[in-house]
């Protein structure tokens, strides 16, 4: 095998052309992945700061006192309360909308921000079911405001690497497909965060992180599932009318199958494997954010493995998205590639309630 | 974690008393495993034989000048037709059968077996249905000889360790449970072989592979599935009637999931881990023969990896065996073991044919 040809440029970002230009971005919400992750990767000093094509310009928040300090802290322009933003107060400083906060939110402010004519970015899960999801595509369509979902895996080199590599049959058939994404959320958010609330989060574990193997193994496969197989349970009382964890089964066309693990109460890990007829992968980690992963390849008794410099995900993510917006490309996790995500989590946990395999609604939008 | 106290005496064989004899083993059959892995861990020069409680006294086979080259080879005493075996002549020279060879012809030499009160080591799977597994436990309880089914990763130290760690709780409440094997048939056995027979072998990969991670899965969790769902699939012609890929997933008592795949035909692989609400663990590998594991914990923070001495399965299979017949202890992989086994491989299959959650029947004998 010729892996060279693969991993030789495994950090180049294979869909950055010649483009120029900057798109100034407001920060909808201040909460920790916003303040820890993102604010540094676009507005740090040099050595965080690894975006090109997008600047924070703006941050609403429901708490002044907060946006004006972190406002102050990176030197952003301007500040705006949610009602301003409902309004179109102050919109002229900016050109697209990050959503993040309560996945039961995103269609309200995305649909505001393509009422003012903004491009939208808006975190996975992109809302609570493939409805809402659709209603956010065609208001961002009617808008013609580009909609990009934060799958970061999708631009993460190690997965583009990889796909490639599945594309071109280095494995042979794909066969099967494991992921997993465990971890503790009462632990890192403690008992009164959203995600515990079944009406705003939507779900459990199976939609906070069971949707990154579900988005991995479409992404990775090049296909959507046509059935799902599933088994949820929540043992923890604090976590009660909501799936705490999760083991899903998806089926392809042609009978590959996706076995995935997601959990909100479990020693944290993070990774994905794919046996095919020729050759398997395993990629650890696979989808916490700021990674540097492993890529671990055998065809037949041949086996390399490699480690990508490090790529700042958020920064890759922002840049790709803004990228999109200044070349008027479809971003590949749009609005429908969610859909598809949402109607395979209405299937599994349609699934889990009644014990039956549950085909997966089609994605037409 | 202390996991010196788990892994310090890692080879060690924690069943073994101060009993001592000779338990004399008849093979039925010489195929590949019997000549390449049976006859040396047992019969072999100073460097193979490596057990203590048994020795091949006799060989059962069809062709008279395969068992009379394979009885010079290595001193074998004894060679008798099948004829001569169910009529009982020359049973004088063995104590104990050991059965391989087509699934739906074990019941038969283990019954032949046990009316002439020999202890039976009958090889994985038990036999081609529940049913028929029950009627193997009865003519051997019936008989008073002992039934143990070769389960070689029962008797491996590392999965007898890493039980011990789950027992104990080291890994927390046991959330998920992932295991593979996989591998090339066609090009190990060529296309005239049993396993492709849909009559004798029963099944295909969920029978012959897939068993290892559901018996693991049942030996680690210490508890039966109540419950299967299932998608298999037959892409390669050479495969038709039976279930080339397999996936499978596992609901065990209070919630835990094993998500399970086998294949008659991907890039070989055999592995499981198992994740907890405090800690996981890899085993790599887990399920081939003559292996020599290495076990990846980690506990919260700390990680450990553990590489045990090399351990012949056979021998320490075979010395089990003879050690319980020796003893009168019923073997851990016993043929309720394995009814519960084929329970869920019933299941299992049920569930890819009606597309529906499967509960796993009784395992009452």
């Amino acid at each position: 095998m010729n892996l060279d040809s693969y991993l030789g440029d495994f950090a180049e970002r294979d869909w950055q052309t010649d483009a120029e230009g900057t798109v100034r971005v407001a920060l909808l919400g201040l909460g920790e992945f916003a303040c820890d992750h993102v604010l540094p990767a676009l507005e740090g000093d040099a050595a965080t700061d690894r975006t090109r094509f997008c600047e924070v310009s703006a941050l609403v928040s429901g708490s002044p006192e907060k946006a004006e300090s972190v406002a102050g802290e990176y030197g952003i322009g301007a500040t705006l309360t949610y009602d301003e933003f409902e309004a179109g107060d102050g919109v002229d400083a900016f050109d697209a909308v990050y959503v993040a906060g309560p996945n039961a939110l995103h269609l309200d402010y995305a649909r505001t921000a393509a009422d003012h004519g903004k491009h939208v970015l808006c975190e996975k899960p992109i809302e609570v079911n493939a409805d809402r999801a659709r209603e956010m595509v065609r208001a961002c369509e009617a808008a013609g405001v580009t909609l990009m979902v934060g799958y970061r895996p999708q631009v993460e080199p190690a997965h583009r690497r990889l796909r490639e590599m599945v594309r071109d049959g280095l494995l042979g058939d794909p066969v099967a497909f494991h992921g997993w994404f465990t971890g503790h959320i009462l632990a890192a958010g403690g008992e009164d965060q959203w995600r515990l609330d079944p009406d705003l989060a939507g779900g459990g574990a199976t939609m906070d992180v069971g949707v990154y193997p579900l988005n991995a193994a479409r992404f990775l496969l090049d296909a959507d599932p046509i059935a799902a197989q599933a088994t949820t349970s929540a043992p923890d009382a604090a976590f009660e009318g909501l799936d705490e964890h999760v083991a899903f089964q998806l089926e392809f066309p042609g009978g590959t199958t996706a076995s995935c693990t997601a959990s909100y109460n479990a020693q944290g890990d993070d990774r994905l494997r794919l046996v095919g007829t020729e050759g398997q992968v395993e990629l650890n980690p696979a989808f916490d954010s700021e990674i540097q992963p492993t890529l671990d390849v055998e065809i037949g008794d041949e086996r390399a493995e490699y480690t990508g410099s490090y790529v700042n995900e958020v920064a890759e993510e922002f840049d790709y998205f803004a990228h999109c917006v200044l070349t008027g490309a479809d971003p590949e996790p749009d609005g429908r590639d969610s859909v598809a995500d949402m109607e395979a989590v209405e299937a599994v946990y349609e699934s889990a309630e009644t014990g039956r395999r549950v085909e997966v609604g089609d994605v037409g939008v």
